[in-house]
């Protein structure tokens, strides 16, 4: 069975949801496509990195990214730093002739993220960006319905991403409210997971209409160098420092075949944690998600009984996509972990078949372009064609 | 106690509603403010108007509206009619100094409704609106919370009213689809339900910007002059006509106060029935409602005890509005007659006092007004503004 | 159209109730079986029946219920008193050769109940219990499903109703509490629904096996003549009597058709305000009701394609039992009140057509031995037989 | 770093789920109290163990578990084995002085049970059982509201196991089915995770009345040695063997503090996969879970404004227990796995510390002898008392 080494760069949340992959996805899908060897991981300084080995279980550390991408025994290299480090990481193990996967969003611009596409194009890297919910089974069973015409053709998209660990102005100044390293607030940090929900369950975006809004203008500054979230994570009496990214962005939809739409994704929305919902709306059917409740897609079809019409609780399971390789009965449960083994396990696939799996950087730099056009769109108030 | 002689123009759907309001209403709110009387009852011959009568209890029976306005004993003018007869009625029965509750949208388009409003300006006439659900009691409750300011300012308002009865192109050509009686068809009928919660519970809006579909192009035709809804409603081969109306509907909103939001507004959602729900955030906590599940409002609050924050489901009872009158049991269950017989409460409250109830011709014009801008930025794709 | 004179006998919540479903049905259910005339009303004293006429409609008042029951132009009583009453009133109407519908419990105990149920046995009464909650919509529609066998042979039956309106110890002692007027607390005041659905949907109890408690064994006493419920209805420093019912109950079941069961009904059930559910499953499929959530019967089949399979969320209307008279769109909602007006309909159907309705009191005299058998078993531990 | 080196016993599901335990534990929880080392996996032929040690990445394979626990270097021997063969297993290990974590339910019997807790009685091993759910963050939360006093005095328990992976006769005739092998049905297999429940939340069983059926009586038999589940597992026109334990269990309970309860575990549920539920009544509050939406717990605190009372929805994260240890933002998502990890952190505190974790073998004796008892009282219809 074929081996991978993996470098990971960056040892944080995204680091541990990465690692627990590595580790467990033969445990779930066996015979495993590749077996992922966690050979060595990259962080900011040797002391971080030390800590990261040992607790991710990786066999060496690292400080220096760039001499490990030059290793020839690595085949994989993991981006999970923070956004405005994804292009020249990429780029560089693009050029080394690695396998890639790479955080969301795949840039902090359209234009960064074509430089990484460009970097990968008529290369023989695997690249993969890490819109991990789309890899929920419910998720993926919406997309195999649609795909087999059991809703019919679709007429509208109703998106939404709304959080609250950020809603308190006292929660921290975290990189991710910070535009030279984000790029955006919540339009590229949430928007765009229902973006690719949009392109991967609808199709194309041929325009967009949107409002953007920064309702919290200044946060805690924060010291110490490890990034914190959410409230409580603030020293009292701390310097503010200016969130120069929205924080809020709603917008309308036109889709390439017709169809209409819209995404709402804000982190002021008191009450939701992880809000991520679609509901879609065909000419024979509807298909309704809540991630907060990951196990069930609602499912509705028009046809059958008068009398027995109404939304479906389908809990995902053996029956339905990845089922073989998650947990034998429904409702043991599907966590935030196993969307990263599933994406594990479709990116050793890709490597292995030599096809590029989906999302890949063409795809991110598409989405990156919508939520330019999101911003853009934001601030002229007008339509944004995407054609 | 007073007595407020009804005549009830219109003895279909909503003249059963209206009807069993005035019978019902004294026995949930006593002392009542006034007795209803169903005095006379018109419908368009006289065969159907006696059998209005007789079903709906009142005294007396017309097919002749005017005739019925002209009387002296009447207090109240009660429209139940298609929209397409609602100005001239309500004009004549201002004009004859008489009272009217007149069914929503109050006309067809902005400039129709202003012709009612300036026939009761500097009238007599306590005049009033059918948007019944704001009276939900869940609805009110949710007004008092954000008048006092327990979630803080409001940020941003999500409503949608998604129904499934005509979303197949096999239910009938009801006049809902067809412009010269309805005005136009998601955007009137339900849409402007969801921008009387908004302008209710949020403010005034500033301005839109709005998608506008029509799925379904053409229904079957109906005969035998009762206006029929639903799947079911259609003769078998009937010859198809043209819908000059939209189904669907989407906008985004900038209220005065500086919160955004979105309107979606759909005919075409199967699984659907009666989804009109609304969701707000503010900067103290957040309000989410689903007409569905009518006796519950979900409250969040941002403070208290950090681990026993989330929404919390709040069934309405004798601790919140109009309780005094209602069930004794929360979820005894309120159902759409009791949305009606708070209706009538407060219209006969206001004709009591004197003092216009909410909400009045006024507030329909102007409700109107945001129909117009959104059917208009449906077409240019432009902001319009309501100021 | 026949017209039938109703003399009520109760002029509190359950007058209110029932009036509203004399003036309403005929507007529902069109053309009406029978025209119901509210008469008169009878209460305690002709202060207090004067209010009850003019505020629920009647043409009459009396504080002498034996003198109405005497009088020949009444065809129909309706005993809505406490349930100490219930039987000396009715037995007086049967022998009068009235029509009866009587408030549930039928009795305080089934040797009661049988005196109610011997003294209409040979006569020309129709009798009626009000076991209102068998006739929402999607009760109903859970027993067509059962009689067309769609869920296959019923396995068991889980029952609850579950309250909180007098879990607080300073809620005032009602005559709710007092065994001489109520005969039993949760078993026979809610208990008894249950019993009502578990008998309507699955079949004839074989034997029981309870345990009952009382927590809560004194609460402020009242003054003033009207029976107050919840907290709130107390006065400050009263004096407290005894509690002597039960306040909670939980019985196992086992019925005559193999099926098992369970019930559970609480006064102390705090976040819970009419939790009545059932939940059924089959050999073919499931079923699932929350009356909180009465417009919605969660409906499972097992078969159809295996990917597909879960609660379907059905909201009843025109394609559902009642859904002729009830109003035009699913969710546009079912309240209490449709439950009563309904019950109204079942019972005029009865009358005109001189077929007992059910339940009757015979149906109604079985659910008293059953909650005798339950009390019992309470007591003894041991299982109790109904053969 | 202490290090612990893991012999596990079976490779099966349950394999899985606690090797990836040990691979994510010191991930989740870092510093972590000790590094699980995936030492050897044993299976019941070498071929086996071979696939499970590649697939579950342990250093060594055997087919021998005796000689596995002899070796020295073993530090933790984990039984995942079917139920019939871990008492054996775990006498053996307790005899070399190993800790020990067995799969639930500790033992066939309560007499079996007693074998074992009386092999680590007085000797150094710390032993476990894996009744997994209760480490469910939100169950953990629950215990902790209680333990606090913020729900006052349980009046009582409420807990339900359903599930329908089984309910069709085509299931195959796994080893679940075989009271040889299992001991019993229900009872033993889901229902004890409801007992775990009550003793942990609500404290120590005084005496249980209970009913048992097995409705579906013959499964096709197996073939080929690798048990299966659910449909889809059976060969086509395969013998039929008998079922002879329980597929529905309903008990009532009286516990020692005064509380009732009961508790129902069935196989025959249509439409519920993981329907692992509980609802706590006390005298301040209420409590309500679900583990097909785990994330969640279901609160209600009495007191408080009085028109915001109502079960709240709170989210399960970093305000509660394991939260430091979890992902980082509620609803990010907890599943199966989760839950196998807390297990495991758990377990390597207790080894570390020294001191008796819970649940251990005497909780596990406890839980046997209540699943004795009810099944004795199915028998008999009589309580059963445990004292």
């Amino acid at each position: 069975m074929r081996k991978l080494n993996v470098a990971m760069i960056g040892g944080g949340f995204m680091g541990k949801a990465h690692a627990m992959a590595y580790a467990a996805m033969p445990m779930f899908f066996w015979p495993a496509p590749a077996i992922p060897v966690r050979k060595v991981v990259v962080d900011i300084n040797q002391e971080m990195a030390d800590a990261a080995r040992d607790r991710f279980g990786f066999e060496e550390s690292s400080s220096d990214w760039k001499a490990v991408i030059a290793r020839d025994d690595i085949d994989l290299i993991d981006i999970c730093t923070p956004n405005n480090a994804h292009a020249e990481i990429a780029i560089a193990a693009a050029k080394a002739g690695k396998h890639i996967i790479c955080e969301k969003p795949l840039a902090r611009t359209g234009a960064e993220a074509r430089t990484m596409l460009e970097a990968v194009q008529g290369g023989k890297s695997i690249h993969m960006v890490a819109f991990n919910y789309r890899r929920t089974p419910a998720v993926a069973f919406a997309k195999k319905l649609i795909n087999e015409g059991r809703i019919g053709e679709i007429l509208n998209f109703r998106g939404t991403y709304l959080q609250d660990w950020s809603a308190s102005p006292e929660s921290p100044l975290s990189w991710r409210f910070q535009k030279s390293v984000a790029g955006s607030g919540a339009v590229g940090d949430i928007g765009t997971h229902v973006i690719d929900f949009a392109r991967y369950l609808v199709g194309e975006f041929a325009a967009v209409n949107a409002m953007t809004k920064t309702y919290v203008e200044t946060r805690p500054k924060q010291t110490g160098g490890v990034d914190k979230l959410g409230v409580g994570g603030s020293e009292a009496n701390a310097e503010r420092g200016p969130v120069d990214v929205d924080d809020e962005m709603l917008t309308m939809i036109r889709f390439e075949n017709g169809a209409i739409g819209s995404i709402e994704a804000t982190r002021n929305a008191y009450g939701r944690n992880n809000f991520l919902t679609f509901e879609i709306h065909g000419t024979k059917g509807s298909l309704a998600f809540n991630y907060e409740r990951r196990d069930e897609l609602q499912v509705m079809f028009a046809d059958g009984p008068i009398d027995a019409r109404g939304y479906r609780t389908v809990y995902t399971g053996a029956a339905h996509p990845y089922g073989d390789g998650l947990w034998p009965i429904p409702a043991l449960g599907i966590g935030y972990g196993e969307t990263k083994i599933i994406e594990c396990y479709d990116l050793c696939k890709a490597i292995v078949s030599g096809e590029q799996p989906s999302p890949n950087f063409e795809d991110g730099y598409k989405i990156s372009l919508i939520a330019d056009a999101i911003l853009s769109s934001g601030e002229t108030g007008e339509w944004v064609s995407l054609k």
